[in-house]
This record gives structure tokens, C-alpha cells and sequence, in this order.
């Protein structure tokens, strides 16, 4: 049997502010270095174990990991970070109030932007401090991997490649793997592994800072998955 | 030109209590935690980014990393951790302090366990809590490498290959790179480019937290080095 452990980042400053964050690298709130801590208690507790974390290129993601670890005395194994399984990149729209943009663009529009699989958010452009062509952090990627807004789709279709080229590698040679990432790079990862609708997974929501254990078969078939609370 | 960061890790609790503490995987002091952070703020306001971090696999040099890189805003760089990289391994004197030490085993002997490069600390036997064959993170090593104790020359010898074939090559690739290490594993890495004698660095004291940084030559000879403080 195979195993995996999935964990979204603690609450972080926005999360609190109720404001679309996507790229943008915010800190995580007290609440959800606390969060990260919990979690971290609660996996050595329950006698779990990794040899390698993977993360994001966002400090909430990377940090949630590195408390997670250290209350599990494992900050020493490998860890691997891809823009890959970074947030959806949410345009034009990151930075904004929630109940703002409502107020300005409707209750339809901003829930077809964030259930949709196939609408944008409006775009950025390459002039805005926003797009990822402007942070040194994105120098490796091409131009066409460089967004410039994300629709759910095309945000799980460049998580999928980090799946199955390198977690699931690390997987089946038995390498205990924690994955701790955000809402919708997460959810990329469930719809593949449980072969979830567009519809599916959209209605998923996954909490902050709870450790959600995937049990897998050779082939990568769930056997059973649960959070750990 | 080539340009390197050396970092020892901040004061460790060990430090602080002035005992062995060698691959024992003591945590920072407070006193420490600030060190950490101090270099990080220093590196950033004097301009300095990294591309790649090493450290060793003992936290006291990973947090230290983690707090330099975190005030940088560069957390999401990628990190390599290595057993080599490790404080000397110091047999059975780890956990003992060195004032008692002193009394016990007369101050001509603890001084030749420290600076002799040949001369072997009294070694833990397989079934010491202290041997790293019982400690999963070493589980990669073989027997050869396991220590049972070490001289400084043994700690050279296995720092070496970690700086030639891996962080040498990325500096040679023009990445930008720091290591965050101990005051052993660093001294090997500055006796091999500053081509300095057994004596000679054996004398080197390296301070706890303060960024030390090696201009270098394409040949890897030392153009210039000095402190950030």
C-alpha cells in the first residue's frame, strides 16, 4: 500500500482579509502558524513519517511544511518546490476584496470565476508588478508557462505534470511523501487520483491546515482517504 | 567572477552550555534565532541574493538557513541538505562539557581532541544512542561512512566531495550560493580554496552567524574574502 499525505497551507493574512490571493506570496497569520504547528503534533502523534515534502514557491505553503517538520523532528529530509503546485493564478483579481469585487462585478460573475472551470478572471498585464514574468522567481519558466490569468482548468492542467513526473515517482519507490500545497493545486491532484467531474471538484473544499491522508494502491487507486483531526 | 557565502549557524543551546555537541541535533539558543535573522537582514541590505542554499542535515544549521533566507524573501529557492556538510563528529565527548571534560581528562588532551588533526576523541561503541547508525536520517550511509568517532582530518575528508561535486558545480554554472554549515565542515571547505595547512586552520576561528564572503577567480582561487557585520 501506498501512502501520501496532502496538506493545505495555514490561514494566511488574506485568507483572514477574505482577500483572492493566488500568486501573490503572503505570509501566513498567527492562527495559521499555529494551524501548521497543530498539524505537525498531530502526524507525529498519529507515528507518521516522510522522507520528502513537497511544496510551492509561496512562503505559506513553504513554511506551513517547514513548522509541520520540525514539530516532527524531520527538517533534515529532502524537499522540492514547484511553481507547479502554486495557487491558481488569479489575474487581475489578486489583491481584491471578496465582497468588493461582488459588490462591483456581481455574485454570478465572481462565482463562475471561482467554480467555473473554464472562465478567466480578468487578465494582468505584462507591466503589472502581478505578472509572474516581473518576480526573479519565475525566471525558469517559459513564456507560454508565465500566466497571465488561470482558469481552473489550465491550473490543473500545469499541476499534473509535477504529479505524475515527480510525486508519483517518489511515491511508488515507497518514498513516504507529504504534499503541502493550496485550495486549488490540491484539488488538481484529488480530481486525477479520484477521477473526480470538473463539477466534482469544485465542490470540494479543503481545509486549512488539516492533513488529509491518501491510502493508494500500486496502480494509484484510492484505497480510503480520511483527515487526521 | 565567482562570489560564495559561507555561514556558521547561529549559537546553539550547546553553545550556550559550552558542551560537545557535534552531530547531536541541538536546537538555536534565542540568542541564536537573532544571529540568524541579523545575517539575513545584513545580506539583504547589502544587495546579495542566493540561487541554491546547502546546509547540513542537523537543524541548528537548517533553521539558520531558513531564517536568513526568509528575511531575504528568498524561502523558495532550493535548498540541498547533506550529511557531509555535518559538524565534525566527536565520539563519545558529545553531550559532555568542556569544562568537566578538561578536569577529567587534563587540558594538554582536550586540546590535542580538538585541534590535532589526527588525534581520534574516545569513540561511541554501535549500541550508543549517539551512533549515527541508529538515527534513520544517516539510514543512506554506508557502514564505512558511519563514524564512530572522527578526527578533523576525517571531517575534511568527507566534507571535500560534497564541495566538488556539487556546490562547486553550481557555482560554476554562476549560481549564486550559500552555505549554511558548522565551524568544522566550514573550516575544511575554507582549507581547500585558501590551500591553508593543518596548522593554519586549525588557528581559524569562525564566528557563529556572520556572513563570511569569498570572491573568486574561474579557477576557484581566492580573489578576495571578508566579513559582513
Amino acid at each position: 500500500m501506498l501512502k501520501l499525505v496532502l496538506l493545505r497551507h495555514g490561514q494566511s493574512e488574506w485568507n483572514l482579509e477574505n482577500r483572492f490571493t493566488g500568486w501573490t506570496d503572503v505570509d501566513l497569520s498567527e492562527e495559521g502558524v499555529k494551524q501548521a504547528k497543530h498539524a505537525g503534533e498531530l502526524l507525529k502523534k498519529e507515528g507518521y513519517s516522510f522522507d520528502i515534502g513537497f511544496t510551492s514557491l509561496l512562503k505559506r505553503s513553504i513554511k506551513t511544511l517547514h513548522y509541520v517538520l520540525e514539530e516532527m523532528d524531520l527538517l533534515w529530509i529532502p524537499e522540492e518546490k514547484s511553481w507547479r503546485l502554486n495557487e491558481r493564478f488569479y489575474g487581475a483579481l489578486q489583491g481584491l476584496n471578496k465582497e468588493e469585487t461582488i459588490a462591483k462585478y456581481g455574485a454570478e460573475q465572481v462565482h463562475k470565476w471561482r467554480r467555473d472551470p473554464h472562465e478567466h478572471p480578468p487578465a494582468v498585464d505584462r507591466k503589472d508588478p502581478r505578472f509572474p514574468g516581473n518576480d526573479p522567481r519565475y525566471k525558469g519558466l517559459t513564456e507560454r508557462e508565465l500566466p497571465l490569468t488561470e482558469n481552473l482548468s489550465e491550473t490543473m492542467e500545469r499541476v499534473l505534470p509535477f504529479w505524475t513526473e515527480t510525486i508519483m515517482q517518489a511515491v511508488r519507490n515507497h518514498k513516504k511523501a507529504i504534499i503541502c500545497a493550496h485550495g486549488n493545486s490540491l484539488r488538481a491532484l484529488i480530481q486525477y487520483i479520484d477521477h473526480l467531474t470538473d463539477e466534482e471538484v469544485t465542490m470540494l473544499d479543503i481545509p486549512l491546515g488539516i492533513p488529509w491522508v491518501y491510502e493508494l494502491d500500486e496502480d494509484f487507486n484510492r484505497i480510503r482517504h480520511y483527515y487526521l483531526e
